[in-house]
């Protein structure tokens, strides 16, 4: 049965998993676009499909057909999504491997494209503030390309955390714009954890005092800072062709 | 005088600078906030500065006083801007140095943080394609951080452009995730020019055939590509780390 009411009692739920506060107590989310649903799927992460067309129908998944309007409605895209699918949020699994952590990261394309890096770069695990944007947010969703599904994305208390890995023997490192190392020089021999500030402070000073050691990347006088998702994936990049280069 | 009405005929002009036809044809574009009003006056390009408060005043320049109606009119920013400032364009340097070449960058948060990257990794030129978003496009200017005004940003006609440059003795470097050599075996003896493509599509085969090498950014097979500010900024960074080796 085809829903056509904008006031529907679905409609309702699925244009209030736009809001956090919602997908926090649901413990769903939403997707749009054939690129994420794929992803999804192969996740199994699935709970209902909704679209005006029912060639997105998938074997045992609720599916809704609804009109143009409905997928308007709950879609955040300008253009024309075709299908939305209700998800539900991933299980964070145990923390191993490389990890990235960012503290405070506020803006959803940054946390987006940080999260496409850590997947190209060999993370295990990326380690969230409380007050780091949310993962599930669309914006998030979109700018990581779908490879928020193949990463470990877990949300801490970061000065306990950041003392619990510093017992399971990782090498922490920080940035510091001004008197950090160059990134070039630090040794990597070890598991590394990699924490990034927030976009427009940097790192905490009482989360610096935990780490090993301060980095920076050599850049020219005239640049103050980089963009904090160039900054991570620079990183990022860095530390994995050494890793590369020790096997 | 205070300029108190939403109509008057300076408040039109200023909103019509958010256009890009009218920015255009006027030579001029917008700028909001002190960090780049500060920018804009040591590069000597301020031609007014408006806002609600008079202790933005300065020596020389005509300085207009408004409501702050007027002031969260013609701005962008959701957040109260205090300043807003007309600058004339920046004029079109000599192209010199290492260079870095887009074509068909869409997204003006890419772009800003390309020319950020850019001014950090010792490129002179900015070169872009005809079908690049507008530089003068507010979210490109914030997204540089100020940093705008650091680099010469020229646009051109991109086959011509590659054919010239190549006469000129540059190594010119494009990317090909596929099929590119990875970029650290790429030997730099001279000036480079790095092409980047598109968001969607990378760079043109036309562009393409034009280049002297393909590179790519080692990663993992489950990241099929990275963002292009991202990608961008990696290459730099490894190029500039590499000239400075040279030295």
């Amino acid at each position: 049965m085809k829903i056509e009411s904008l006031t529907n009692i679905h409609v309702k739920h699925w244009v209030k998993l736009r809001e956090k506060k919602y997908r926090d107590e649901s413990g769903l989310f939403l997707i749009e676009g054939d690129h994420l649903l794929n992803e999804a799927l192969q996740k199994g992460v699935v709970k209902e499909i909704v679209s005006n067309d029912s060639s997105w129908k998938k074997e045992n998944i609720p599916f809704y057909e609804v009109t143009p309007a409905i997928l308007k409605k709950i879609s955040h895209q300008i253009s024309s999504t075709k299908v939305v699918a209700v998800c539900e949020k991933v299980k964070e699994k145990t923390i191993k491997g490389n990890i990235c952590i960012l503290d405070c990261i506020q803006d959803p394309g940054n946390l987006g494209t940080i999260i496409r890096s850590c997947v190209a770069f060999g993370i295990d695990t990326l380690v969230v503030s409380q007050d780091t944007v949310d993962v599930y947010n669309e914006k998030v969703i979109r700018a990581s390309e779908g490879l928020f599904f193949h990463l470990n994305i877990v949300r801490k208390n970061l000065p306990l955390f950041l003392e619990e890995i510093k017992k399971d023997d990782y090498l922490l490192l920080g940035t510091d714009v001004k008197n950090g190392k160059c990134l070039e020089s630090i040794e990597i021999n070890k598991k590394y954890a990699i924490l990034m500030g927030n976009e427009g402070k940097g790192v905490q000073k009482a989360l610096a005092s935990k780490c090993n050691e301060m980095v920076n990347i050599s850049m020219s006088n005239s640049c103050e800072s980089l963009n904090v998702a160039v900054a991570t994936s620079i990183i990022l990049y860095s530390l994995n062709n050494r890793k590369k280069a020790l096997k």
